[in-house]
């Protein structure tokens, strides 16, 4: 940790910080510079309080040098975590599909789908169950119900579900039908949800929140690993900018920057990362281009129809094109693409 | 809601528009305009699905005219709703003061606070018993020893407590000890937690999520009105913007905004809003101004040993000359600061 | 400078950044600490290419820890900077007032709103006469016929005229004319511009771009200062963040974060800082509340006629009530408003 | 024009509208829906002070239904525009490939460089010779002497040269050195610099500015295609976000958006859109595959001590393997990469 100090902090603020320091059980260095002194705080910044060093006297600002995170770090695991899950392997080179529609609506829209997105090369099937809506007056989704006709789209298909659990007391209940728990934007620091999903012994997609930073993201991360739990997929859904055009910003660059800082594997969702059906394909490309481990779209068999999300969805005909220009994109970053 | 079409969408394609919009029960209306042609649905918005008509044929964009919440709304509801929650009066010229740790430490350390901000003017004591940390590794808070604590501080001061309530699971408990349950900015989309304390009969105070848009915050405060608790107050305590000076930006235009939509009160957070010790006595004036029914302030009897959030927690003094300098801006905005 | 090295980096790497950090005339010193080395560079920050040394060997972040700006700063001058310009004085408790329209329409508008400024308490008249337009098909301004009306403005009321300058061709002509230079938000990165006014007698008053962070603001006063002209006012007018719901979102924390590290004068701009009639009122007041030295407001005759920013735009009737405002919370800040 | 009247509004507000809707030549329709009514407002809604109906009385919001740029829409001209500038071919298939230093510093830098990067397979060389400089003590570049350098690297290799204008009394010299003129990020709403340009023969790259909206970029463009040069090239670089472990946040959604709407081909720039050297090659790729007319990457002799940029400058080994793998990606997209 460095503490810059003020220019007009005295040599008595100086003696104080250092003690501060040393009382938390970090070696202090004093350097002094021309226009200002720095105390470099050398030891684990991992501890309670340190960053209330920013109130002692004389201090103008405060700075970390370590990240946050440790489990979820290369520096404590350098190889590339891969994450199987039924039919679904993500990581090394394997670029896992996710497909399907947001919330299942009925079983012939579901059964429809999952056969669709199979066909097309998809190794998991996506399907929310519970919704969190923004709203009270939206479709809350299907709950157990839903459950059951996502277990029978995998007996049918084969393909291994992922579906979005909202509530700790759910993670059970939804660990039974699917193998992938899907942690939504919007939870992504609901620490009690991370907790109980750390516990399971099923996968976990994590979505990032639509205004984390990385840091925060991989502390999410953390928490489950922190339980036990070590098959976590990282999802790249799109960040709150002042964009207006598209939904989200899917900001791209987090796939090269979070792959070398962390073993987890990266899914791209380009669907809520741009919020229009238009703009799905060439950022599913461009997702895998910069070296996505996986991806997460949303297809429905009549998007006009959907009772969520369908000015995100893709149609049968639209995914089925997609993948093929993924393909292509895919072979050309010598990775194998879904069940390709 | 506006339907815009394309320059290119055919006459089939705006009869096919017209009738998704009449099977969804809404009266259309077309408008040919020189270069586009905009459909006019006219009824009950609030319809699941109806933001999917942007996937159907040549349709471009779809534009909202009527807000999304509806009890919330002033439209439902004109005058000023008033939250009274033991010693706290908040609303219609009563601007509430919430203040206290944000962490609960010790019995030393709450008493000293309760009795410190009641001495300036505090109606309410803040402490947070049950903690949602970014990272695994921070202090996560006493729990129910925490409350017990607040307790306490109440029977000591006759100050209205408030504190977090981070899980459904744990609303009843904090609901014996506190008088106001805090929905903190991290959950503020936590929808089972949401519908838990709209069952509650305590106050409910709810933070803005740092990301969250104003109709995204009060279809929040919905779900609780929903669940049948009127008593909530908002709370805007800062977004996330490019702004790295500060830890958050606090939009202090959200307090007119607000107040003209909804009826209910809106208080300021300057500690979170600002990150800084340095910046919460302008801010806390500032918010006064544009005429915020509440400030809850942070404040710890020695910021620089806090166990979190020292670096924006105001000392005993600073909290008092703070009440100060916001006394005046009270009395001239003709609002009663306080218990002043 | 702080230069955190990656865990990987080797003994050698870290030799050859303190050979760099010496070959720019910086002292050295390193601290090992328990997972990151940190190489410390105390010296003149401010040489070119010093930030380059993020390419070199094995280094993951570096971090600046003294501003960048120095005439601007409070280092180097330690009292208020107190401009004054004909009749319009900005700084050290007096709060100056400019009002007017955004465009000079005609002399009808402009002698009217001059008029009414004036009564209502203002101390300086705004009005555009070259206009930096978003779009070639928006009205671009009366241009020097502009510039003369503003003059016989300016002898009728004796109020100073501040108006934006475009183009450093066009610098002496509007000096000749106007008591204040403009620099608006965006052409604060417009050097030559900010050069050409370095060099004029006039005062300056420079806006804040709105995704520009405070650094580069100061550094844009400072090429002003550089030039020789001291008479800089900054005005916050508002930053671009996710929010929809305001045209721009003003951030008030910026007057007291601004005024402790410069000693320059800060005035805030609420009509484009919210870019809603019915916002500004409340934003007058809590940008006064905030400290500022000053305010600058857009006033119109009849504003939903204006050709440009009607919609931001106060009647002379909301200008006098908003002023009756601000005029309670300037006393209760123990400050002069306007010719009050 | 869509008009949203407020729920409070009159028959008088509502009949005022319409009036002065059809006082600026457009025609009204009322459209009265179950909580607001709304009035259509058919015609040319180009014209000066529309906007300023939200004045109005009774008026909650105003939005807009076409596109406020016309020469730039593909409503306007519906086939790509291909560029050609010397032996830069961008657009329809041809990805363009810029490269070579930020800022011209010496002969032998520049020529080395420009040497290396035609070896590599790029098409136009930049350098930077008027440099704009958010700190006045920054190198400011070698002015005309860097333009006589960047000649001498064109005969010498027969490279386009791509180098940037920052004011409109360098436009002629800056045209006769160069083929391509860039308008930098922070000059892209410097309107008489756009008209300057828009006058001149030379092919103009036009940087998006780092908070502008899509609209706001395509009317800037619009200024230099009223000025009668067609020969536009846009250029995202990444917009001003929260992440800070990114400098810009580099939205590649923009590539398609922008495709769909207007004809103008768009360039990415993956060295500003990042600002680390490490990421620049995943966003190249990801770039093309988006379907990215051309690139725009700096590469330096040595980044460690270039004069500016060093941190996202790519030496000629890390530009020759990006190459490499953009080459595969564009080969997958069936697009022509650079001269290979």
């Amino acid at each position: 940790m460095i503490i810059v100090m003020k220019h007009t902090a005295s040599p008595e603020d100086i003696q104080q910080i250092v003690k501060s320091v040393e009382a938390l059980g970090l070696k202090a260095t004093i350097i002094e510079g021309t226009e200002r002194t720095v105390i470099a705080a050398v030891g684990e910044e991992r501890v309670a309080g340190i960053r209330s060093l920013e109130s002692g006297p004389g201090v103008d600002e405060v700075h970390s040098i370590v990240a946050p995170y440790k489990l979820a770090s290369r520096e404590v695991r350098p190889d590339n975590t891969v994450v199987t899950a039924g039919s679904l392997v993500v990581g090394n080179g394997q670029i896992g599909v996710i497909a399907g529609p947001c919330s299942v609506e009925s079983e012939e829209q579901l059964l429809a789908a999952a056969h669709a997105v199979k066909a097309a090369g998809a190794t998991a099937l996506r399907g929310g169950a519970f919704k969190p809506r923004t709203s009270p007056y939206s479709f809350q989704g299907m709950k157990e119900e839903g459950l059951k006709l996502l277990a029978e789209a995998r007996n049918q298909t084969g393909l291994a579900i992922v579906t979005e659990v909202v509530s700790p007391d759910d993670v059970e209940l939804v660990a039974e039908y699917a193998e992938v728990l899907q942690i939504g934007a919007r939870n992504m620091q609901n620490y009690r949800l991370l907790e109980a999903v750390g516990k399971s012994h099923r996968a976990v997609l994590l979505k990032r929140g639509p205004s984390a930073t990385i840091d925060e993201w991989l502390l999410a991360a953390e928490y489950i690993l922190d339980g036990g739990n070590q098959n976590v997929m990282l999802c790249e859904r799109g960040i709150r900018t002042y964009e207006a055009h598209t939904r989200f910003t899917l900001p791209l660059a987090t796939v090269p920057y979070v792959q070398a800082r962390s073993h987890l594997p990266v899914i791209v969702d380009p669907s809520h990362g741009t919020g229009h059906t238009d703009l799905v394909p060439a950022m599913s490309r461009a997702g895998i281009a910069a070296g996505a481990d996986g991806l997460i779209i949303e297809v429905h068999p009549n998007p006009e129809k959907a009772l969520s999300d369908g000015y995100q969805s893709l149609t049968f005909e639209q995914f089925e094109e997609t993948m093929a220009g993924c393909a292509k994109i895919a072979a050309a970053m010598d990775c194998k693409l879904g069940n390709g």
